[in-house]
């Protein structure tokens, strides 16, 4: 395999550890805890892993022995930088405890535990893939486990290797999912446990006890980085409108950390589009309103981002989908469309409406996701000052250019801050393993100090926990950290865009470095800059 | 102005300098020169400018004393990577001869020394920008200087200034417009001078005398940098073909350089269609060959580079533009194609086959800048396929991706290498001019070396000439350096690629690194290195 200069030189960092797990390791348990909501539904769903204490990992002068422990380890759901450091401290943990332990990787996601394909993850394997991004070590899956014959077709693969624990790295859903199979093997008293580890590089699994999750760090830097490289060029050729659409369908948070990095002219949160009960006519004034009034102090140029969910969180749009499903889905025309739909079908431009009738999914289902937001917003925007110029509203030129980023972050090699805190997960789950716990997920705290100063531990899954609606039945889950209008991010965007709007304040972010000086290359994101200050 | 960490700690980086430009500076001239072709045509166009000497710059103890100067820069043309460094490298080049010599930048390109709009940059301005991205400290500007009203009106100015030379970045067609303002302002006497320096991100300004222009390096390296992190989500989720367009229109240089960074499985050559007279469908027939044997072995993954410019260098494409431009200007129906022409056009996806006829521009052409040739491959890629299924010629699936890089790279602060050569070509034409010379273009040579023993100097534009037919003229242009077919670079990606087709070869180049070890840091890129070991 034939490696870049970079990949060879990095492969030798050694992730900085958190004080409490450098030498020997002790463990300091808290009080009893509640779940998020809902706690006497949550505790009879799971009577032997709810209410466990917070735990937190110590130093000690005792050495760390034990037995040999065997762990099996899970990638599930979406790309996120620092997977594999993750699984890199996860070994380091199960070795320093006992160099005879075995650490098996499942491969491509939870899937991988249920139909018994597996690898054993060796010296020389996990050399490879230390502070590499993607999840290419043993790939990852979307397959949900939550049906007991699962449980027990993985059983019979962790009986056979001699598992002690399987850990399992994912977003809220596989968290939660982690936490209902450690449920049934406590019940069963099979004596395996389950470790949860939190990832997405959306960023909405985070709440009191979880600062962040993995790969949130890096995917934001390295769309800052390409944003910021757009704005330079449009600061510089001064002749175009630059509409840049985000990864993230639930939540607003990479758009709003890469708004907070690099300061555009406009930046849509959905969070706030939702609770404004804002439609799509005013989202599309709001962006033309900016442009005119740049245009007449010469600028026809800027920057917009868009996050990929927005669709999903215009209350109007939202209605008009429902609307068009059910029509749809009966065979009748649109004419039974409300007259409030009616009339926003009839402003969008032709080939929006033409693929929310006529492409869906195989549920009959309009395909919101296909929907290019970032050209839809551009053409209405276009549209809307077409009709100004007539009316002298407008002098101006407006030629946008169109962005979305995803793919470009999901995979980055992981910043120091996501390699440092991954690995600092995966030792975390091997300690967490080794003091017997099961339906914790691994978790780092105090992040924005220095590395050894951060404090890891253990939090029980069913803490984080409350009874949603999902697909009709109500459910144990996590809940999605959306962007809060009330917190510090958002309100410090708040408080500067209209300042960024019209004037041009560009910050140009650069490459994420590794080496270098500690504040170019271990600054934490803003949004848990901001919170942590708050 | 806020500014990012990396910002701040990167104004500091010094370039290192060849140790020619370094203390005392004297010139060493060479034989007289001839143009590249049509050696009586061009002397006869450049009586003044024609057959000067190569020249190169040299270590002296004498320590540099002249009379102050003071000189215009102009930047021409689309943004590249490194342009404020040659701005950097100018001014102190100019205070280094004599403090007192002045800087003055015209705004907005060459229309700026037209239309008489200038800064001064003082030390303050200069400050603001040393290795940073972006055109933004002067602004360029397409406006092309071939008139003598242009000519006599800039000269105004120039004499209000006090100016003894002009300094024009630019591609080939603005380097070809510095010799031809040299020669008239030597024609008649004026006593100023001109110098261009070669830049552009497509790599296409190049020749025995100049080994690259700037901003390719740090360009490519950004695009080299998304496609490695989408390749490796490409290799972790196993299910997406991403089809990713590189800026470029003319040359294919951008795709091979990223192409032997990042080992793609497809990368398509504009230079190599159109002398290998390809059809479009020879080109969706080799991708789809290739996605049906990685499919054989279970990947249903890959990525496609491809050259923005392609379209243009499809030879019986071309042909079809042409007939639908006649057939279109007069009104007439598309029955007039010819019938190869015609077949063509049927298997054109609807969506591409609306545009060609019914979006064209002021004068009445087909826009093929607007087709987006990544979706338009990729459609018929899957339709080839879907046929190729029923046929039983291929077992899996294919889920394309789009991507389209251009913006993201243009403004990226300068690498290590850009930096470096950025700020030599500016010292280079500060010395050119003190020197007395006109008609230059700056050059720095033996780039694959260490810095201190990089080679400065400057070589006559004339040097690179010949005549071109250019929109129904003759005209005296530097030649445009396509991609070779065998030369090194091509040679090695095609020794490759059917190994990186077939397995899966990723190689992952991550960021820009500024600080570290060198060989992440400075090396310069592969096509270079290639080159040069030739």
């Amino acid at each position: 395999m034939e490696k870049s200069a970079l990949q060879k030189a990095r492969a030798a960092y050694q992730p900085k550890l958190p004080a409490g797990l450098r030498g020997g390791v002790t463990i300091k348990e808290g009080a009893p805890t509640q779940s998020a909501g809902n706690q006497e539904e949550i505790k009879a769903l799971f009577p032997n892993t709810y209410g466990m204490p917070i735990v937190e990992f110590v130093p000690t002068d005792q050495p760390c022995i034990c037995e040999p422990m065997n762990l099996g380890i899970i990638l599930s759901g979406g790309q996120a930088p620092g997977g594999h450091n993750v699984i890199c401290g996860l070994f380091d943990g199960i070795k320093k405890l006992n160099p005879a332990g075995k650490l098996y990787g499942f491969l491509m996601g939870p899937g991988g535990l249920v139909d018994h394909k597996y690898i054993e993850l060796t010296d020389a394997v996990i050399d490879e893939y230390r502070n590499t991004g993607g999840f290419d070590m043993i790939g990852s899956g979307r397959t949900k486990l939550e049906k007991e014959d699962q449980f027990e077709s993985g059983l019979k693969i962790i009986r056979e290797l001699g598992i002690k624990a399987v850990v399992i790295i994912g977003g809220d859903d596989s968290n939660t999912n982690a936490c209902v199979l450690a449920e049934y093997y406590a019940a069963k008293n099979y004596g395996v446990q389950v470790i949860g580890c939190p990832k997405t590089i959306d960023g909405d699994l985070k709440n009191e006890q979880i600062e962040t999750s993995f790969g949130f760090d890096t995917a934001c830097k390295t769309y800052a980085e390409v944003i910021g490289n757009i704005q330079r060029d449009a600061n510089s050729a001064r002749k175009y409108w630059h509409f840049i659409k985000l990864m993230g369908r639930s939540a607003s948070h990479i758009a709003l950390e890469c708004a907070l990095q690099t300061q555009p002219n406009i930046c849509i949160i959905s969070e706030e589009v939702e609770a404004k009960n804002q439609t799509l006519d005013d989202i599309v004034t709001y962006i033309a309103e900016i442009v005119a009034k740049r245009a007449a102090s010469g600028n026809n140029f800027g920057t917009v981002l868009i996050p990929e969910g927005l669709i999903e969180f215009i209350p109007a749009m939202k209605r008009l989908i429902a609307e068009l499903n059910d029509l749809l889905a009966d065979g009748k025309s649109l004419d039974g469309l409300t007259s409030e739909s009616a009339a926003i079908y009839a402003s969008l431009p032709e080939s929006v409406a033409k693929q929310l009738t006529l492409e869906r999914d195989p549920h009959g289902n309009v395909q919101v996701s296909l929907i290019e937001t970032e050209k839809l917003l551009s053409e209405m925007v276009g549209k809307k000052l077409a009709v100004w110029k007539k009316e002298g509203k407008f002098v101006g030129k407006f030629a946008p250019q169109h962005h979305f980023f995803g793919y470009e972050g999901r995979c980055a090699a992981p910043s120091n801050y996501d390699a440092d805190y991954c690995y600092a997960l995966g030792q975390s789950a091997a300690q967490l393993v080794a003091n017997g716990k099961t339906g914790y997920m691994a978790v780092v705290k105090n992040t924005t100090a220095p590395a050894a100063e951060w404090i890891a531990g253990g939090v029980p899954i069913t803490m984080m926990m409350n009874m949603e609606r999902r697909n009709g039945e109500m459910k144990p889950v996590i809940k999605k950290a959306l962007v809060e209008l009330d917190g510090a991010p958002f309100k410090t965007f708040a408080a500067n865009r209209d300042e960024w709007a019209e004037k041009t304040c560009f910050v140009y972010p650069g490459p994420i470095q590794y080496w270098g000086p500690t504040e170019v290359c271990d600054e934490p994101t803003k949004t848990l800059q901001l919170e942590q200050k708050a």
